[in-house]
């Protein structure tokens, strides 16, 4: 038999799926690591820690192998899409990673933003204005500590990192290169006037590769901790967001990826750079040819596990041996529609897509002596919800109506939640019965790099049996007046909140 | 002994208290009685129930008198400031009572608010343009049942309809014709303009007199009902919020009265009459030269029961022991002052003072994802006492800076309520050991009818012990800094209203 490994670097852990060549799921691997988290919005990776989880769940796959007889027919690469890292001129660490989830660049992400250049730099790169992007925290640097930018000979992410760990050699795949907000998302190289408010040299930064190149011949260290043989190609891949919507056939722009984690994304994948006039979107490439458009949402099911963490009584949750989520699902579908006129935006960590605001917080906007808390969680569910429509609306008003979303997510589980998407989107939902979607993305892109497929969508051959949600016409309506008000208190209560978020400091 | 029996007309019960010369307490009654409420915004009530009601009460307290060898000094009334009813040629009642909370009038109330006539009545009149009123409950009739109007020979309030009843004469004190919104609030006679706009004569309405005045010659059936001697006087009194000042001594305008019972009310006693550029105060005659200014807030304690209703476990409470409000209170004090960074607008039922909109709902603003429910506890005991500070720093611009503050009414009476309102008013708050304040304040008016007083101040040696709270300075710190964004928020969200209560209407 011959096998893929996808490998998904995440935030807190590393994850390596072994599939047959029918992309059949073998076996799961997975490795964590510690997020460096302080109170001044700090959020580091040691990379060190990194290169070893990496080696490690491949080795473990590869273990599974008989090299004898059986062939490793390569290994493909998705990871979170945004890192920073500062390296000497031989290529060793002078930082660990900064993670997307870092905030530390809030400051000169507010200053760009609010300057007429912060526009520019949006429309040239796709990429939004916000701490998270590599170009606002290498302005934070110039701005705090040049000193480390001085020192700094390249600057890297983790995925070219890795690359250059296991093949002394420092590229990286055109999807996370366009995260970065350094490059031109029309010609696919580093941005003129990113390197040039950066201060940053385009040698300092990975060559720019597409997502299906492949790197051959592993150092002899990575290839005696991996156990597989050196001659292995390595696909680059690309980030996780995009690998996501590949991975559930969400690859044409009249299907739209939605995703509930504990945070939430929607995403639609588009043959033409998108640029959002509003600056709610953003754009980066996936592949020659590829775009991906779409909002990453901080409140996603966290806020739902706040509200049944806090609205849901615990002990009759004892009493009736029921886990609170069960509860709290059952009590939300005994709920009308609306919550008999409660509103709530679930901004309770700040919110990136559709708002940007840092300083975002939740509102339940409405309550009336008649109000239980049954309708309150009845309320952050549809909140949550609505809060997605608001970027999936922002999404159709620019690509185009889609024919259906594809949602995916732990918070997708519940069936109360996937009709209620259906019925705020007014659209239809297909639910992907199982999913490995970040790794199938990425052996998708492997299998092309080795000419086993023609085209990406040949992915859709390798994805099961979908559940579909038709919209309820009369939920429907009821959720068309309140999406607008929604969206206009949203709009009131902005002036609001970088106030209450200093209150919230002290 | 000699007595005086102070009598309170109130929405649904009358109450009686029976006092000895030296304003001592010897007994209470009282007597329930309906209020008809529809969803259609009626609060009526049946006028000879209340007749009844109120003959029932000065009865059951006379047959504690032995008029053999005591006497009955004297009957003095408070009631509910507004309140309207037809009546034929003979005084026969064509309505039933139309109480203060009634709603019906409502559209005849925004459409005159919004109408620049609309400023110039609150100006002439100081009642606000609100549904509670009898001016625009009259505007109501006209447009909606004109031959109700026609019909009628005479338009009265249950005051006036009782003393009718008992002595056969048509008058009413200063004190409840100036909340009409028909007295003019500088002549002290019916105002030129509310007559031409309602359509209604000066001859159609009772007899405006002082609220000492007395009635005395009963007639012979509420002679033979109530059991007492025919030549016992009558006195007028005045309405329930300025008698209740009267009533804790609040009598001056270094002192200003605060009620939180299920609604709440700011009130203070002023030399001179003054009316509010920003017309959310009211400001109505109590006697020769006394005038109280203030503002009545629907939303006080039944806000309060609200959240520990819902935002209280219940099967703790049981398994504590513990009443429900006991254990909110006791969550509270463990909460630090500002709730953690959460504000709270109390508008569960729309507001009057300060807002005047009918259509206002409840916030809870800036949730993170570390609050708790023992925060949303708090932040709706604190946006309570912010909502009431808003009115009461109406009053102070405008009357100037009281010394202290009186606080009565049912949720007064947790320590953390009173040092909480101490705090965020900024201002020392005494509550009275005990007190029937609405019937105090109704005997001592009758005690100057009689001449046994030179002045209502006189009511200060009948208060029993008070207990002050004085503010605390950090707490004090911390609220000046909440209560501008509980202001900006409730500014924020005005536009909203009119949309969230139509929905929650369907």
């Amino acid at each position: 038999m011959n096998y893929f490994i996808g490998v998904d670097v995440g935030t807190t852990s590393t994850k390596a799926v072994l599939y047959d060549d029918k992309a059949v799921v073998i076996k799961q691997f997975s490795q964590g690591y510690d997020l460096f988290r302080d109170s001044n919005g700090m959020a580091e990776q040691n990379p060190e820690a990194m290169v070893e989880a990496v080696m490690q769940v491949i080795h473990d796959a590869g273990q599974e192998i008989d090299f004898t007889t059986e062939k490793l027919l390569a290994v493909s690469f998705s990871s979170a899409n945004q890192s920073l890292i500062l390296l000497d001129d031989k290529f060793h660490p002078q930082s660990r990673v900064i993670t997307w989830a870092d905030t530390r660049a809030r400051q000169a992400a507010d200053e760009l933003k609010r300057s007429p250049l912060g526009r520019e730099m949006y429309a040239n790169t796709g990429t939004p204005i916000h701490p998270m992007s590599p170009l606002t925290k290498l302005l934070w640097l110039k701005k705090t500590a040049p000193e480390k930018l001085e020192a700094a000979s390249y600057f890297g992410d983790i995925k070219s990192y890795l690359f250059y760990r296991f093949f002394n050699t420092f590229k990286v795949d055109i999807s996370i290169a366009s995260c970065t907000g350094m490059m031109n998302i029309n010609s696919g190289d580093w941005d003129a006037k990113a390197l040039e408010i950066t201060g940053v040299k385009k040698e300092q930064l990975p060559e720019i590769v597409n997502g299906t190149t492949q790197a051959i011949g592993l150092t002899d260290e990575a290839q005696a901790k991996m156990g597989i043989p050196a001659d292995t190609p390595f696909v680059y891949g690309a980030f996780d967001g995009a690998l996501s919507n590949l991975g559930v056939g969400a690859i044409e722009q009249d299907t739209v990826a939605i995703t509930i984690g504990t945070s939430a994304g929607v995403r639609v994948i588009t043959d033409h750079p998108v640029i959002d006039p509003q600056e709610r979107l953003f754009c980066y490439a996936v592949d020659n040819g590829l775009w991906v458009v779409g909002g990453p949402l901080n409140n996603g099911g966290h806020v739902y596990q706040w509200a049944v963490h806090h609205l849901v009584t615990p002990s009759a949750v004892r009493n009736e041996k029921t886990d609170p989520f069960t509860l709290a699902n059952h009590v939300i579908e005994g709920e009308p529609t609306g919550a008999n006129g409660l509103i709530f935006l679930p901004f309770l960590g700040g919110e990136r897509a559709p708002l940007w605001d840092a300083n975002a917080r939740g509102t339940f906007f409405g309550l009336n002596n008649l109000h239980t808390r049954g309708d309150m969680l009845r309320a952050v569910m549809e909140g949550i919800n609505m809060n997605i429509a608001t970027v999936f609306y922002a999404v159709r008003d620019l690509v185009g109506t889609p024919k259906s979303v594809t949602a995916t997510g732990g918070f997708a589980r519940a069936e109360v939640w996937r009709q209620m998407l259906a019925d705020v989107l007014n659209c239809p939902v297909n639910i992907p019965e199982s999913f490995e979607s970040g790794c199938l993305g990425a052996i998708t892109m492997a299998m092309k790099s080795l000419g086993m497929v023609d085209d990406l969508s040949a992915v859709k051959n390798y994805i099961g049996e979908e559940k579909s949600y038709t919209p309820n016409p009369e939920a429907v309506e009821i959720y068309s007046k309140y999406l607008p008000l929604f969206q206009q208190v949203e709009g009131l209560l902005t002036p609001a909140y970088s106030t209450i978020a200093k209150l919230q400091q002290k």
